[in-house]
């Protein structure tokens, strides 16, 4: 699949020696005309530098963006103001390139936390980094493999929408893998487009959009100190957002779950995604929440990954959710054969629940019978290989 | 070590074909002249018939318990009401052989989720059962070997008090595993004294000592549908519990807290203990939802497998457990050497701190630098053993 990056978008990557790898660790997207801008951060309380320097940068130019740095291999989080200083030597050094106001630059990093940010590598790299931009898809995919960290793989994304024979492209990329969960967990995510809006209009529909994907999705329960959702408008196509608000809206959505299903799908040593679907419950809020329980469990991430159709473990999790249920109403159904009946056993065809949760990616359903509100929401397994992954990765 | 029950008591076990591995897997305890209990229970919303049955059964009685039958290998949860008739048929069963009510009963069950209980096989061997308990040690340790299901090791724990030249004793066992989290979780507790005391008494004294020792435990955050901790006095000593408070509740604590090391220790897969020291917290309440946070933490669990001094992610974990902090107040030690100083990396010994967290047990102390309350919470790694543990538990 090759990704024609909106209009009014030049993108270039670089390996700048923060990986050990080598591999290409540093990216750049930049708007010579400038761009309207909305992000949504992690709910951490711990945050990293680049985050606290970004959401004060988006204030004080008011929401206008012209360039984005990213580095992989190290997040500059519980770095001190070392870190902070590091974070402002990045953006002032590539303002000063670009003959840009530093509030301009938007940071990320993302990689170890605690370990200080090698910045100097960083600045060295910037001057023939801006000198290599281009629009073409093949720079768009250098810059989404560039922000990877134990991704094994690129994650873009791309819709288009068509007015009165204008045409407007969105495209996105993440990247994610370990520490996934609701409220954006090592998850950095950049979405492009040439539509006109204000900030204020990016920012009413990015908000529902990250709620419908980013936040419905789970892989270890961790939640980040550096998540960030980004969205950049160039104006570029000349049609204005208000004038296709509802296709504008589906079509960030869709690119919003397209990539979180991407980052669920290469998750740290996932082998299945399993898409939870809740339903029947009292909110929307509840459904998310018994879905957390059962997405989080570490005997029902197990089981899964022995395609093990306990679902003794997934009522066990609904039970201490903390959402008031009634078990004795509760269906599980694996795809469409019904596992368990009244919150008790029913006759089920084992071999077929067992070959089921073989599949790469199927559905769980849960009816709660409390209510009408329901949620998909994405899940993995937990495997041999993320205990592997996690085990040694500082050391 | 071996262990005399206090006087009062008498102890069997034997196998009933529950298990298919053919281990014991049927205990009884009795109180030939009756015991005064106290009890808790698991707060999942999905509780299993023993639990439901148990309950009702002490409200009937009043606190009065002659009888405690415990099968292991099937946990008769979420069995609908065939489980809670197959309950009452074991209770009732045992009290026609003993000729006792059957509300003196109380009956517990661990093991799978959602297979109907085989109550059959545990009634064929009641009668033989009845005929050959003993107040041995040997008979003791029986009862505490057939309530095991994943555990490696019985759980066995006594103290004394002297008063006057008479002895108080107090003995309990435990089975854990899998599933252990705050608020009991797979986890069958059954502690005996030949103190006199009236169930209020005993309830006064079972609720904090619970709470400071199998409610500040984790092993993966999950909780059970079955958990359950009874404490049974015979009044044998002719001590009574108000002349020797103190010194009963100081020993209940101790027992409670060594059979909670002992249930960590012997968790699926545990190679390491860790006990997190949460320091300067506001409330023991805050310094408790801070040390689930690290201690159900995935990404920190598969670091301590690891022996990997990764701070990071404590850190991380801190920041979003809910607790209002100030990460820029935070110091971490791991044992005597500290690794994070005011949210911060800081220089110490690498090599040194691997080489702490190879030992079988060891200390982490957090200081979140708001308030003056501590609490010290037992968790584990989280290894690839767990995994292989529970990926085939019940196929």
């Amino acid at each position: 699949m090759s990704f024609n990056p909106p209009e009014g978008f030049l993108f270039c990557a670089c390996a700048a020696g923060i990986k050990t790898s080598g591999k290409p660790d540093l990216a750049l997207a930049l708007a010579p005309q400038g761009a309207q801008a909305a992000a949504m951060f992690t709910r951490n309380q711990v945050v990293a530098a680049p985050v606290t320097l970004g959401r004060s940068n988006l204030r004080t130019s008011h929401g206008q963006v012209s360039a984005v740095i990213v580095n992989a291999g190290n997040a500059n989080c519980a770095t001190g103001e070392s870190g902070m200083k590091a974070a402002r030597q990045v953006c002032q050094s590539l303002a000063k390139e670009l003959s840009l106001r530093p509030a301009l630059v938007f940071p990320s990093s993302t990689g170890i936390i605690g370990v200080p940010l090698p910045s100097e590598k960083i600045i060295r790299a910037i001057p023939a980094l801006a000198r290599s931009v281009s629009g073409t898809p093949v720079a768009f995919e250098q810059f989404a493999k560039a922000i990877l960290t134990t991704d094994t793989r690129q994650k873009l994304a791309s819709e288009q929408i068509q007015h009165k024979r204008r045409t407007v492209t969105l495209a996105g990329v993440a990247k994610g893998a370990g520490m996934i969960h609701p409220n954006m967990a090592t998850m950095l995510v950049y979405l492009f487009t040439d539509i006109a809006a204000t900030p204020l209009d990016l920012q009413k529909a990015l908000r529902p959009a990250v709620e419908d994907s980013f936040n419905c999705i789970s892989i270890d329960g961790d939640t980040s100190t550096n998540d960030t959702v980004l969205l950049l408008a160039s104006g570029k196509s000349g049609v204005r957002l208000k004038t296709v608000r509802k296709q504008f809206e589906c079509a960030l959505v869709k690119i919003c779950r397209s990539l979180a299903q991407q980052i669920i799908a290469d998750g740290e040593g996932v082998r299945h995604v399993v898409r939870l679907k809740i339903e029947q419950a009292r909110t929307r809020t509840e459904a998310k929440q018994v879905a957390r329980a059962i997405a989080t469990s570490p005997l029902v991430k197990t089981a899964w990954s022995g395609a093990d159709p306990n679902w003794g473990r997934i009522l066990a999790a609904i039970g201490y959710s903390g959402v008031k249920i009634n078990p004795a109403l509760i269906d599980i159904f694996l795809g469409p054969q019904q596992i368990c009946r009244n919150g008790a056993a029913c006759a089920f065809d084992k071999a077929a629940a067992h070959q089921h949760m073989t599949q790469q990616e199927y559905d769980i359903t849960v009816r709660l019978g409390s209510g009408k509100a329901a949620l998909d929401f994405l899940s993995c397994d937990l495997t041999v290989e993320y205990v592997h992954c996690n085990a040694d990765y500082s050391t």
